[in-house]
């Protein structure tokens, strides 16, 4: 009966902590949710990081002291991420994601709640050790990569979007050429959607030039936030110079052969380093 | 020892199955990651599937037989809902949120993760009864609540885009009137993104008279899909004779009166009914 009561506590803890994953819960939460003495809390606590260490699920972290505390993060190893972005060039191979005009269909992965959720982590994995305050991105496809991105380190997202919404209040508006198209774009964020001097990271999904981070990076210079990191999905090898220097991507797309349909592309070597 | 053997394996279980709510997991999965025998494992999933009841973590679902597995749905009580609802009205209620033109600012509430993620569950608890196979929405701010409710169900999430790209190849594209600044839009949707014939669910933020909600069905019927359940976050209370029937929503908004910064608007009755 005892060891039944553990096993509850250990489980509905596991439950809370993935719930909200980065959310520090004191161990008086705990206490209250469980009827738990502190001790038993911080016992319990420690042989969950235990487990969470030994089998490969991810970071569980303790605060000793008063203001003490506990949160999961759910961050992968450096092998965890290569396999997965491994998976990922896979399944972006098949000759059935050439569309006419030599583009790859990503939209069904993109919008996968399972690979986006996973994506996430591993985007939460590069970046959370800079310590950043809020996830940005753009419309459309950004969306849900962010999404998840800030889901797993328990920040705010916040989307910039291509017209300014009578519904959100002042905003701030830039131009940009997309690299896509080649055309002028504009790109706008409410005044009140992001404080002044935060810490943010970018996330999108797909970079040919960096027209859109350079223009997210203007955009966001109005807010004076400080850009720590900028993830993206794919990122195509031409044109080899950006307009940005400080990105990161996941895959690297060499060529979409739209007669042959042969999808050339693999994990960004620097993931590996 | 025996006795930490058994808690990591529940821990372990646990956080397999919150990490892919809706999916089935054999049992041979759980055989095979914790090195443990069938019956030991079943005896661990029957007693994890009495903590999730007893504790109201949400349902594990255990299938019997050779082909038997489990899986996990965050699906909530009916109080556990009415409960989330009324903690949305009263943040939604701050007078901050009156914008210039009498509009309610909910964009933070929408992109948060962890909101977007409790949502999500609710829309899940409503609707997984009907057995949809996709959740479809358009773009933009729907994308966080639709991207968290397939997640809860286990589907794909589908985004209608306002412009047909040409990126994602052949596509089927509607016109319908916006309620909201009442002119006349396009709504497309490659036709590789959607089976025919598919049971599916539309998730959106916002409903006036209906009219997008409406074009999304114009546009699915294109597909044959048979729309199984539509859900909103918040409606407003007039016009009160919307373009669709069958919807339901979380919030009603009766008035955002924007000289005394006051904000009108409860839980859908019907959701206590």
């Amino acid at each position: 009966m005892a060891d039944n009561k553990r096993s509850e506590r250990l489980v509905a803890m596991t439950k809370t902590l993935l719930d909200q994953p980065a959310t520090i819960f004191s161990l008086g939460h705990f206490t209250q949710t469980l009827g738990a003495a502190k001790s038993t809390v911080s016992e319990d606590l420690t042989y969950l990081r235990e487990v969470f260490s030994a089998l490969d699920l991810g970071r569980i972290e303790t605060f000793p002291g008063v203001a003490g505390g506990v949160r999961y993060l759910p961050l992968l190893s450096q092998e965890g991420i290569l396999a997965l972005v491994e998976e990922l060039c896979l399944k972006l191979r098949s000759p059935q994601r050439v569309l006419p005009g030599g583009f790859l269909y990503m939209t069904d992965i993109i919008f996968s709640p399972q690979w986006s959720a996973r994506l996430g982590d591993v985007f939460a994995s590069l970046f959370y050790e800079r310590a950043p305050e809020a996830v940005i991105t753009v419309e459309t496809k950004g969306i849900p990569l962010a999404l998840m991105t800030a889901r797993a380190l328990g920040l705010p997202l916040v989307t910039i979007r291509h017209d300014s919404r009578v519904t959100e209040g002042p905003a701030v508006s830039v131009t940009y050429l997309s690299g896509s198209d080649r055309r002028m774009s504009n790109m706008s964020l409410p005044r009140r959607a992001l404080p002044t001097g935060a810490r943010v990271i970018l996330i999108d999904d797909f970079m040919r030039a960096g027209g859109t981070v350079r223009g997210m990076m203007d955009l966001l210079a109005e807010f004076q936030a400080q850009v720590v990191g900028t993830g993206v999905l794919v990122e195509t090898a031409r044109p080899v110079e950006k307009v940005v220097q400080e990105y990161i991507s996941l895959v690297v797309l060499e060529q979409v052969d739209e007669v042959q349909k042969e999808v050339l592309l693999a994990p960004n070597p620097r993931l590996a380093k």
